[in-house]
């Protein structure tokens, strides 16, 4: 990429449905980033929206998108995590690989962490979990900590289609290099996305077919957290306000590519 | 416009200049507003952000598009404002027309708005003027007050050109229905489009061909308030929130169209 200017692309729609609960009405909230050359600006931004309103049915009660100037000079670059796919028959089997890769990570409390991992409650952003401690570090644990700026450093077909893969591999590979995190797992909120992951600097980002049920509403990202609690805003300062451009990254996981006709 | 959902569109842009000033930053900013029925908010919002991005040569440093859905029953409509225009050789003459009609609008201090209308200074709003006391009435007067929430109820071409007149015909129907206001003079801060116009619920929409010198860069709208100060943040609620779809908007000044070619 040249060194012309980059911009940040952000979508948030959030949608009122009172159909779930009796009487209030619950406010669900999606979005997506990019960060692009001035050149693809409009192409991207043209496709952020046209996702933002085809995600569900019906249109979101509110949009917004915001456009915004990136110093060039403050993007870190990275090198995009290396991808295995571990497949599995079913999500017992995908729990258990699971289990074996965090039991390598000399984690004190694996069961814990599974169990967090699969509750059955959605939050817009990531948990960040003392993996010593098992305290949850976020400042606001219904929000939680998400991380934003950042992007594949590669001019692409851009696509209304949400490619779950090359989305995950970018924010993982982020999360990956962030002070004081030594692991990310991950499982979609999305019903119909059953592959999960768990990712670090140094066993790379492992997919693993089957993390949760079909059509299971649920998900869960988990940052896996180690040091001193002095040091959480350093970490949660890199993980939302950091700009990272992820270099090398596939449009699918290698391994499938025989497998995969879309 | 059939009884489905109405979506308002707003872009705000910033630009950040510090070509003009000596050391410090300038902030430029421009938006644009629409409210369209849900099959069209892509299309228009497609269009909004191409003006947005072509409006300067450069980019602007932050680009934000806002999309909420709006309740069709607080929707008022109203009849456009009749428009007619007043072809004048030279700015002089401009205003000299503008004296007379605002001197028909028993108006007890005429060559003060026109000071006020003509000094060299923009705002991003309006200026909401006491005719009686020449008080401004702005809670916020480097801001001014914004019109929001309006637009024409046609289903028109969806185009990246600002057509001036149409918004502007839209804004001062929807303000001429504001209560406590008796009218309504704008010139443009485009430095290309020295048309102005005066307006009101009796004398219509009236345009002046010339009320600036072609590259005057400052422009002003200034509405005229008269009634008890109680009654201002009931004005400004109406013109701020209220939402208003104007009818029978033309697409041109009807006078102007054998001359104009674009």
């Amino acid at each position: 990429m040249s060194a012309m200017n980059l911009y940040s692309l952000k979508l948030r729609t959030a949608h009122l449905d009172n159909t779930h609960l009796e009487g209030g009405k619950e406010r669900h909230c999606a979005g997506a980033e990019r960060m692009v050359s001035e050149e693809n600006i409009l192409s991207v931004a043209k496709s952020l929206l046209e996702r933002g309103l085809n995600r569900n049915e019906e249109i979101p009660d509110f949009i917004q998108l915001k456009i915004e100037k990136v110093n060039r000079s403050e993007v870190i670059e990275l090198e995009a995590l290396p991808v295995r796919t571990i497949d599995v028959p079913d999500v017992t089997a995908g729990i258990a690989e699971l289990r074996k890769i965090l039991e390598t990570m000399t984690l004190p409390h694996v069961p814990e962490i599974l169990e967090l991992l699969q509750s059955r409650q959605n939050m817009r952003g990531a948990i960040l979990l003392d993996v010593d401690t098992l305290e949850r570090l976020e400042p606001d644990q219904e929000r939680g900590v998400r991380v934003t700026y950042m992007d594949a450093d590669t001019i692409e077909p851009t696509t209304a289609i949400k490619n779950h893969f090359r989305e995950a591999l970018v924010l993982a590979t982020k999360v990956a290099f962030a002070p004081n995190i030594i692991g990310e797992i991950c499982i979609s909120d999305d019903p119909e996305y059953v592959t999960g992951y768990v990712a670090s600097k140094n066993i790379g980002y492992v997919r693993i077919t089957k993390l949760k049920e079909f059509g299971t509403p649920f998900g869960k990202r988990v940052f896996l957290y180690r040091g001193d609690k002095s040091e959480v805003p350093n970490c949660i300062e890199y993980l939302e306000n950091r700009k990272v451009l992820v270099k090398n990254v596939p449009m699918r996981p290698v391994q499938d590519t025989q497998m995969q006709i879309n």
